[in-house]
């Protein structure tokens, strides 16, 4: 495959070339005629259906931009993966893209006032959802679309095109980051997730809520001395630092988690910056929408109240818990007995898992938090239960769709930075804003580490935290919470803040992974095609002292996994006897057919083709339990036999040992595998 | 695998029975939620930001009833299709659990009159697009939605719940409709469909406009009957007439055709009636835009004037050929070079397909059409270029989006038999629409049948044409292009009259399908488990005196398929030698490569799992020239040994031979394969 890639490639990229040029074109055309059918629109007679009409065209066309935007970020992608650039991921450029096009659209093209706009100002004391506009006999129905500024009134007839172009910002919240926010979940890499869970949810809750008050402190801090110096134009609450500091804790690593998977990263590292992203997402939502809801009683008078508070403290355990509980009831419940109808099996999938989203909304929940938990649970429990077919059907639907909604978004951000029409831009506010975000990222970082390596076996080492650090980029989530609500003053400046800061992270922090990776002497490949052809084999070291995750794995391979799935054990052999015509109602007919293969088998069903699996050369070294300091040294060292590798292969799979029906957790010092404590040091 | 189900099914039902409640559970309790948020908000301060959330509370609960009822869908058509019961199909399922939820929202929920609706009646002399009302300082932006009868302006403070439910018509259009089409024109069984191609192109276009005429006319003297008779409230043109002639004429046999999969019936009745229903709906979309395009100079006077008439007969052709030019282009263009990265390459053909839909909308032409003609295309060409995972993974995918677009757009369509508030139902009116949908069908199959078989070697048998005749349903094509607009009266007429010729095609015709077929003495396998695991061999019979297909198909394998794909013979053997240089800058690589295997083997590549072959007891029947009457007789009568089935096998493999690099068609009369003539009926 390598070596007709490269005798193609000549050709190849002649024709990718043309490719680009025409869907260019295309773009220009679009863009073009867009502005054109606006032209004729206004020569013509003001007739309800044509307009609707011309509107759906405009509709269309600027739709188009988008699709070949997406378009022509999948072709520079293609070109970058198939010459092994890793300097830019393809969000990356999806942001320059949307840049570029946002700069055509905002100086590029004249649209000529639109005269069909008219302004009422006939009494009314309310603003209705609905109102009914009674001209000449005819009723028109309108919807509120929202409220507007008094000073962009004139720019509403003005800049119709930009607006144009410009989506409700619940389209990211209803449609966009479901997708992204439920792949996250189920694509999570459950071994290794599970094995680090302790210091993943200290990083994602505690790390987050100190994130959000170091960075709304500092920033309150800021506003103060603007104040001073008179640089602010409006108000600026200590609420609104904090609902800051909450949207810009949510972590967004996708550029470097693409560069650690393509370059086969260390394992543990990976399990902690991914599940500490995925995890802070749904804390820094639900921080940020309980320090909305903080409201003292007397209206605006933004003072402390102690009640208010602990409403908003609540709210904040109750929309979470609520969510929580509801994405792992759904996910939990989607039984699918489908299996000879894969078709049917992925819809249903698709369906409910859409269906908590929606649920969580109805019930004043919050969506992307319960949709997060839902993949999480579906990927742990449903996923056994699917179809081979389904299984695969599923993982690519939801890989689709998240790759889809990630470079939309990601190519939205780069069009605000020019269409959006209420940018603020305030130096002293962006450069405190960038030193804030260091340091709140700092302050979740070290000390939690220092705090975690007390407990932990396996300890984060100093370069790991360094990475850790470093890979602190903002993303999909910061974007959508940022953008969803920029009515007033303060809003609208941390809007444009939080999309430079986006843009800095991603692009530079982003870029600079694999030197910070050289730099912080973090091993990887050199040539990742070595690590897929060659033989690798898992990891088997004990990661944290892990009480919490050992009770927990306990109950859920005896008990919960035979209830919900068609693997473990039957109930009936981990239940005690007395309960046994239960166990037999509850146990699956396949889970007794099953019984033969009570590996923990599925525990890594859901890892993607690039999945991280460490060469034999990286074990040796950090199954050295002392490993903080024997990490130097060259990737490939290991100088093993194959002897050693089939041992150590076989030593991986016999690594969950059934005694008798209750299965003895792996990482229980008190029963290892194999009994000499130096076989492991040994290899 | 059968004998699992059949130990397991006990255990299933129940657990799906119990899924069953849990499921209608949520749906009570969604829609009990959807009516108490409202009651709160009613009590509430009337705040813009609050009201926007209740609104997206109740959008979620809205949607989320759609899906509920989906996955109630899918569970019953899992039990149906578990138990084998053919007489109802998921659509028409869908229908009556829509009917149902239809009924409950109607009579069974009680929505208190909404306060916040306000009509302003101050003197507005135009109906804009953009609003600006400004309240006691504050400028909210509306939105026009559209225009409403004047009386039904209380209907509209009163319903709020039932028009909660109702989706912006232009979501069919936009949304539902082109993943349903372009899945129709990617799934569309070339081999058969191209051989047929005569007399689909005949069924679809002539036979098309023929039933939009007599329909037209015939519901034209109706109309005219009931202003006699007093029975007309409203006015009622002629355009009207047509207009309904039009939409009632695109045939959408989804329900005949699944039961044809499923039993595996004549290949070539399976092509004639996809392949029509197919196509007929790109016509009826154009011949409906053109009969609303028909408007004579002075407005309004609905008289009968030749230039406008030739206007319309323009664009008539004008948008059909440019968006079928445009489809074609952009499958045609939709190289995929990206093969080492399937989800890329997955990602661009959605792309590139959607952008079709946008591209033809933006132009003014009809984006259905052109998303069919796109898919037909790129199954043809691109689809030879995906990499084999992405083959699964595009076929998989938009088998997907159209099994939930059909039926969720089939469960609406019982929704709104209640829900939709402006229903007009005349029984002289829709006694007339059944007689005229009726007599319709009849003009278009029997006299286009009669003059096909002049000219076809294969004649369409006279039962296969009361198949054709019964299999007339009417679908999601019918019910999108009649919501599109509601606002006349005739319109609502039609509407409603459409509505129940759906309901009853699709329960009636389409449960009546496999009796059809038995009284119809059309074959068909008893057991289709026995077709699927038996050897199945391809047919060989010369259908049509295809000189049109004869020369397409020889000039698409020596020019385009080098071009556009990877297969085929290179270009530098198809061109004569004075173009060598362009020939070699055209052909790809890889053609040089795949030279050895020059047989037409992309021609079956999209066969879904059950795609239909005859078994050997049906080629002997067929296979005989004068078949018309010797088709009577047992399925499986042919009493062959397996030495012929072989020499059968055989015979089908060489049925595309190769002399030199020219490909000699095999159905050419002139060169038979084998000479001996009596070498088939022998057999």
């Amino acid at each position: 495959m390598v070596f007709r890639v490269t005798v193609n490639s000549a050709w190849r990229a002649t024709r990718t070339l043309w490719l680009l040029v025409l869907v260019s074109l295309s773009v220009c055309i679009c863009v073009c005629r867009a502005s054109s059918t606006q032209e004729d629109s206004a020569m013509e007679n003001i007739v309800t259906e044509k307009k609707a009409e011309e509107s759906h065209r405009q509709d269309s066309a600027d739709l188009l931009i988008f699709i070949m935007l997406l378009t022509l970020t999948i072709l520079t992608i293609w070109l970058f993966k198939h010459r092994r650039f890793r300097f830019l991921h393809e969000t990356g450029l999806a942001m320059i893209y949307g840049v570029l096009v946002g700069v055509v659209l905002r100086y590029g093209i004249h649209v000529p006032r639109d005269i069909s706009n008219a302004t009422l100002s006939c009494p009314v004391n309310a603003s209705p959802a609905t109102l009914l506009i009674n001209v000449s006999g005819k009723f028109y129905e309108y919807t509120l679309k929202g409220e507007i500024n008094a000073n962009e009134v004139d720019d509403v007839q003005d800049n119709e095109m930009l607006r144009k172009v410009t989506f409700d910002p619940e389209v990211f919240f209803n449609i966009l980051l479901p997708p992204i926010i439920f792949h996250a979940g189920y694509s999570l890499k459950r071994r290794h997730f599970f094995r680090n869970m302790g210091s993943i949810l200290a990083y994602a809750f505690l790390g987050t809520v100190i994130s959000c008050f170091v960075i709304g402190l500092l920033m309150y801090g800021c506003v103060m001395l603007m104040k001073q110096v008179g640089q602010l134009d409006g108000d600026f609450f200590f609420t609104d630092c904090l609902f800051f500091g909450a949207i810009v804790s949510a972590t967004d690593p996708v550029t470097v988690l693409a560069i650690f998977n393509e370059l086969q990263v260390d394992v543990d590292l990976y399990a902690l910056l991914f599940g500490e992203s995925v995890l802070n997402d749904a804390v820094a939502v639900v921080l940020s929408s309980s320090i909305v809801a903080y409201q003292p009683q007397g209206d605006n008078s933004h003072t402390f109240e102690v009640m208010a508070m602990l409403k908003s403290f609540g709210m904040f355990l109750g929309v979470f818990s609520g969510s929580f509980a509801l994405g792992v009831a759904t996910g939990v419940f989607t039984f699918t007995k489908l299996r000879d109808f894969p078709l049917l099996e992925t819809a249903l999938f698709f369906l409910m898992s859409w269906s908590t989203f929606l649920l969580a909304e109805a019930c004043g929940f919050t969506g992307v938090v319960a949709v997060l938990f839902c993949g999480i649970t579906q990927a742990h429990y449903t996923f056994n239960n699917l179809s081979p077919d389904s299984q695969d059907r599923t993982k690519q639907l939801f890989e689709l769709l998240n790759f889809l909604a990630e470079n939309f978004i990601f190519s939205y951000m780069g069009l605000t930075l020019f269409t959006f029409q209420n940018h603020v831009f305030n130096p002293m506010f962006i450069v405190g804003a960038f030193v804030a975000v260091f340091l709140g990222r700092a302050a979740n970082i070290y000390p939690l580490s220092f705090l975690l390596n007390l407990g932990r076996r396996n300890k984060i080492r100093s370069n790991f935290q360094h990475m850790m650090m470093f890979a602190g980029l903002r993303g999909a989530m910061t974007f959508a919470l940022s953008i969803r609500d920029t009515a007033t003053y303060a809003r609208q400046m941390m809007f444009s803040t939080t999309l430079l800061v986006v843009f800095f992270t991603v692009w530079i922090c982003g870029g600079g992974t694999t030197q910070m990776l050289s730099c912080q002497r973090i091993r990887y490949l050199s040539n990742p095609l070595l690590g897929k052809t060659g033989s690798a084999v898992r990891r088997s070291t004990k990661h944290e002292s892990a009480w919490l995750f050992r009770i927990w794995y306990n109950f859920d391979h005896n008990y919960l996994k035979p209830i919900l799935t068609h693997s473990g054990p039957p109930l009936t052999a981990t239940l005690p006897p007395c309960c046994g015509p239960l166990a037999r109602i509850l146990t699956s007919p396949q889970a007794y057919e099953n019984e033969c293969q009570l590996k923990d088998d599925d525990s890594d069903l859901i890892l993607t083709d690039g999945d991280i699996n460490l060469t034999y050369g990286d074990i040796t070294v950090s199954t050295d339990a002392s490993g903080a300091h024997t990490s130097s040294g060259p990737a490939f060292a290991g100088g093993a036999t194959s002897d050693d590798l089939d041992r150590e292969l076989t030593y991986g799979d016999h690594e969950l040992v059934m005694r008798g029906t209750r299965l003895v957790l792996p990482m229980d010092d008190s029963e290892p595998p194999f009994t000499d404590p130096h076989h492991r040091l040994r290899m």
